[in-house]
Parts: structure tokens; C-alpha cells; sequence
């Protein structure tokens, strides 16, 4: 996969994947065309239910999206178990989508429906790269510094092995370098302490493991340490990085609830609300997942990126642009090189 | 134990625990003699090195409180290394404190000082209760609703073993019912999705467990329920409650830093910031872990509660009132009650 300007990049899109769906997709993929950000020519395939589709389409502005759509009798929702969709709806916009991917027709496949059904169907259908035991899904996190932290595993795998977790690392390094260009990204451990001495047994020997690489690892970080941003990649195992997303996905519903109830309680208070709206605005779009673009599924044969189902039209052309870049910047053949046996043989 | 109106509770305090000890241990203990609420009399012992902790007493007036002081030679730091604290200091306030709640001299004891310290001298101290696999440590968390949320496990045990899971759901239903008033406590399980085949082995055993119990069970929680109040009391394996509990302590630093670069860009933003303080205020205080009172240490034959190291006066005036409700509720008759084997066998 070469770099070369006059490429037209293919997006897949699951049209049916969110909550609005297929509006949201298809205003995104409007967004996304508008955008004069990248001098890059794309075209977005949308997968899923072609009348819905087109009755869509009809109405927006569609000059400049350049498009395709690619029929697809099933949808995923969220309430099917990933792990037997593919028995079960074998002709889902999911898998539709991914084997398109697979089969070279698109450069990247998005999705903002269930999370597990997009793990386990690209996982089946793209295979892994050579040296990745096991896929992970990241999530970028604010923090009181510029850059936010890439937190991985969120769900993908809940066991915490410390070949996984070492895995982790390598990819979340290539992602936040080629992402965010930081050129050594700071390795952190999720711990309970900043002891090496501290966590199970897996998570003392991916200690070892982090500190025998070449990465730029820094040692145990606590809960802590995430906001303020004292790592570039979180590393943990996927049950704790889940919990910690959901959770932090909370905050603003509560902070947003804290302050109605401030504000009813008298006329002074709701004025002094109101008055206060700029700076409280100001701290949630901190906490707007969606302002990163969705999370990338990382370690699969493909550029895969998921997004929040309630995704907005500006969140899904972004995670379209973040997909481009993963192209772009050739990330996988990147993972290949640090993951693969071979070269870690020839390494040493 | 019996509940006596004229007895008076004798509370010790590890007068070293503290970032700012003796001084806020002190003025701590003479908040809580001064603060009419409860109709009962209390004596503080004072358990450190001596001249500091007279030095310190007569810069306060202390009219009003009963106290003692019990001399101990040496003092846990936070460096201190909690499985070896027996062996290399064992004249250290922590263990004789903790030695005199043993031995009868007083009925509860707290510290604010090394919690993993505490938990190891406090269990070989004090022992389990019968019944009790392993002692516990709960967090509160502010919640959208009136009453906090107790997790536990917040570090004692990074093992998620059903066993201990369900243990620490008892220990939780019976603290949050003696403490919060609530009659049957909401216990949840935290996962990653509600589904009752979410999470690993154990976790799914713990799900089976808690089902067939008489408590409260409402299923498994995710993340995203802790600050919903979903449930009264959440159960999880240490090590994730360990990584909340400090993700959660950070979020308030996190929102004073984006308030204050925010007022530090323009005179007019600097204004704003300074109208809307009052309703910030209101909600950091919502976060403030000292409002709650020291978490409590379950499991161990003893009344144990354990504050953050930088407590406040008042958060130690508050810890006092915890340790004699519980000591008055007998909260440990009522857990061995629901836990020891031969009550268990009794009911079948």
C-alpha cells in the first residue's frame, strides 16, 4: 500500500449500525465531504438496507459525496449476541461490510452498532495480523493536558495476560505516534500502585515484559493518572478499561443533573446558572467522546473503527477522516513489523 | 455489646496517620466533642509519640474532650511496606492501636494514614470474623441520586473470587442498611453488560451466587450505573475499584484546571468564571470524598475505619461519628450472623 495523492480512498460504512440510522451515516459521510481538511479524494460505500438508503439520501445535499451502496437484507442490533451473528445473520450490513473490506473493495470499514458483534465478525472475517494474539479496542480519554490518553483494552478482551497486555502496548504506541505524533509515546500500566511489586502475577510479569522493550515505558500508573494525562497509553485489561470508559462516559450526565437541581432551587440560583453556561459548556466538550472519532479496533487485517451509537453526523465524518489517516500512515503493516515473530527473531 | 446510653465509646486514633498529623487528628477529635448531634460520650486515645501529640494539644483548646494518649515509638509511613510492618516496626502507632482495640481498651480505631498497612496489621490484629474469607475496604461515590453508592472491593483484594464477591455484597448490604437506613440495599454486580454470561468465570459464579441469596440483587452494572445510583452497593474485585475510586478522585482536578485555563484567556472569561463559582462549588462538593467519613474495613473482628491521608478536621470529626454507629449497630455480630458456617447450615 503505497501513499499517493490521487488515490480514492474506500470507506465502507455500516449504514444501519446507529441509533439514527441511516440519517446519521449518510449526513456524516455529507460532512465529511464538505470538509476541504484533506486534499483526498474518497468514496463512502454505504452497507445496509437500499430503499432505506436512498429514501435517505433524498433528503440532503449529496453534491460532492462521491458514493456507492451495497445491499444488505440483515442488521446487527444491539441486542444480538456477537457471538453468533454470523450464524444467525449471515447477510448482515456488518459482515456485508467487512467482507468487502476483506476482499480489497474498501480501504476501511466503519461502524457505529454493537461494539462485540464488530470485534467478533472483523475478527473472524479479517483474520489477525501476523504476531497479534488477540484484537483491542482503544478509547481516548481527556486529560488537563493538550493530548488526551489512549486507554486499551476497553472491552475487547477481558482477560488481562501479560502477552496481551504487552500487545497493547506495541499497538497503542503506533497508534498515538501516527495519530497524534508523539514521537515516543509514554507507556503506562494501569495498576494499584506504582510498585513493581504491585497487581497479579500477569500484570507484575507484563511489567517485565514493558520494561525489557523498547518502548517508552514509564512504569505503574494509577487511577489517578489518567486525567492528568501522565501516560500517552494506558494499558490494562479489558473489564477495567470498560468500567473506567462507561464511568467516565457518566460523568457529565451527573454533573449536568447536579447543576438543574442547583438551578431550581431558586431564581437567584438559575440565574447564576445561566450566567455560569459558557464556562460549564466549556468543561463538557471535554468530555465529548465523540469530539475523538470514534475508537479503533486494533490488531485485526483491516482498518476498522467504531463509534458511539448515538454518534452525530460530525462525530461519524470524523472517525471517516481518522480512518483515511490509518491508511494513510499504513499502521497495520507497522504493527506487523514490532508484532511478528520474524522480526522479533531477527531482532534478537 | 449492648446498646448503652450512659456507656461512653472509646475511640482510638492513630495520631500519626495523617499528611498533617498530629495537628488535624487532634483538631479532628476536638470538632467531634464540640458537635451536639449525638448524645453520647466519647474518649479519644491518642495513640503516637507522645511529646508531638501534647505539643500539638496545647495549641487548641480542648475543653470539652475526653482524651488519653498512649505512647508508640515508631510510625508507618506511606513508604512503609505493609506486609513487613509487623516485622520491622512493631512498636509503630498502627499496631498498638490496633492492639488495644484488640485487647478490649477501645472499641474502635482509625487511622488516615497507610491503608494497605491498616488492612494487613489490622487483619493480623484483629483477625477475621468468623465466616469472612477476606476483610474489605468500600469507597462511596456521589451519586445523581440523594444517597452515595458503596463499592467494594476498593483494594483489598485484587482476586475476584465468587466467594469473596459474595462476601463482600453481604458486608456491603448490611453496612449501607445500618449506615443509610435503606431496609433491602440494591446489590449490583459490576460487569461489562448486563447479560448474566457477561464477565469472567468467577464473575459469572459470583452472578449465580448472589441470585440464590436472600439480598437485594438487581443483576450485573456497568460503569456507567455507579453515578446513576443504580444500585445502593456495588461489588467488584479490587483492583478495578481501586482504579475508580482514584480515576473518581481525580475528576475534580481535572475540572478545576479546564475552569481555570478557561478564566486565564480573557478578562471576560475570568468574570464569568467568577459568577459561575458558586454553582461549581456546589457540584465539587458532591465530589468531595471527605464529606462521607473514612471508609470502613469489613471483615475484621473490630470496628476499622480508614481516612484519605490529606482528611480535613472535620472528614476526622465525621469518621469518629461513623466508628460509634457502628460500634452502637454492632454491625459485626450482624455479619457473622449472615456469614458463619454454622448459620448458614441452620438455614439449610
Amino acid at each position: 500500500m503505497e501513499i499517493n495523492k490521487n488515490r480514492i480512498y474506500r470507506i465502507a460504512i455500516d449504514a444501519m449500525g446507529g441509533d439514527l440510522a441511516p440519517d446519521n451515516e449518510i449526513q456524516g459521510a455529507i460532512l465529511a465531504s464538505k470538509n476541504k481538511k484533506f486534499d483526498i479524494d474518497f468514496e463512502i460505500i454505504f452497507i445496509g438496507n437500499e430503499t432505506q438508503i436512498r429514501q435517505s439520501l433524498t433528503q440532503y445535499d449529496t453534491n460532492g459525496l462521491r458514493y456507492s451502496i451495497v445491499h444488505a437484507d440483515e442488521t446487527i442490533t444491539m441486542d444480538d449476541d456477537p457471538t453468533e451473528i454470523l450464524k444467525k445473520k449471515p447477510n448482515s450490513s456488518l459482515h456485508k461490510g467487512l467482507q468487502y473490506h476483506a476482499q480489497g473493495y474498501a480501504d476501511s470499514f466503519i461502524s457505529i452498532g454493537n461494539t462485540g458483534a464488530v470485534l467478533s465478525v472483523a475478527t473472524v472475517t479479517l483474520g489477525r495480523i501476523n504476531g497479534v494474539s488477540r484484537p483491542t479496542i482503544g478509547a481516548l480519554f481527556p486529560t488537563i493536558g493538550k493530548k488526551p490518553t489512549l486507554i486499551l483494552d476497553v472491552g475487547a478482551n477481558i482477560e488481562a495476560k501479560s502477552r496481551f497486555l504487552y500487545e497493547f502496548a506495541v499497538m497503542g504506541s503506533i497508534y498515538v505516534n501516527l495519530t497524534q505524533g508523539i514521537e515516543n509515546p509514554r507507556i503506562g500500566l494501569l495498576n494499584i500502585g506504582e510498585e513493581s511489586s504491585k497487581g497479579t502475577e500477569e500484570i507484575i510479569k507484563t511489567y517485565d515484559l514493558l520494561k525489557n522493550s523498547n518502548m517508552n515505558f514509564i512504569g505503574n500508573i494509577e487511577g489517578r493518572d489518567i486525567l492528568l494525562g501522565s501516560a500517552d497509553v494506558v494499558v490494562c485489561d479489558g473489564f477495567t478499561g470498560n468500567v473506567i470508559l462507561k464511568f467516565a462516559e457518566s460523568i457529565t450526565g451527573l454533573l449536568k443533573t447536579k447543576i438543574k437541581n442547583y438551578s431550581k432551587s431558586s431564581i437567584f440560583k438559575k440565574l447564576l446558572t445561566l450566567t455560569a453556561l459558557p464556562v460549564l459548556k466549556n468543561i463538557f466538550r471535554d468530555f465529548d467522546y465523540q469530539e475523538y472519532g470514534g475508537v479503533p479496533l486494533l490488531g485485526v487485517n483491516g482498518i476498522v473503527l467504531i463509534g458511539h451509537g448515538k454518534s452525530s453526523p460530525k462525530a461519524i465524518s470524523n472517525i471517516i477522516f481518522r480512518a483515511i489517516e490509518l491508511i494513510r500512515q499504513e499502521i497495520n503493516p507497522k504493527i506487523e513489523n514490532s508484532l511478528s515473530p520474524k522480526v522479533m527473531s531477527n531482532n534478537g
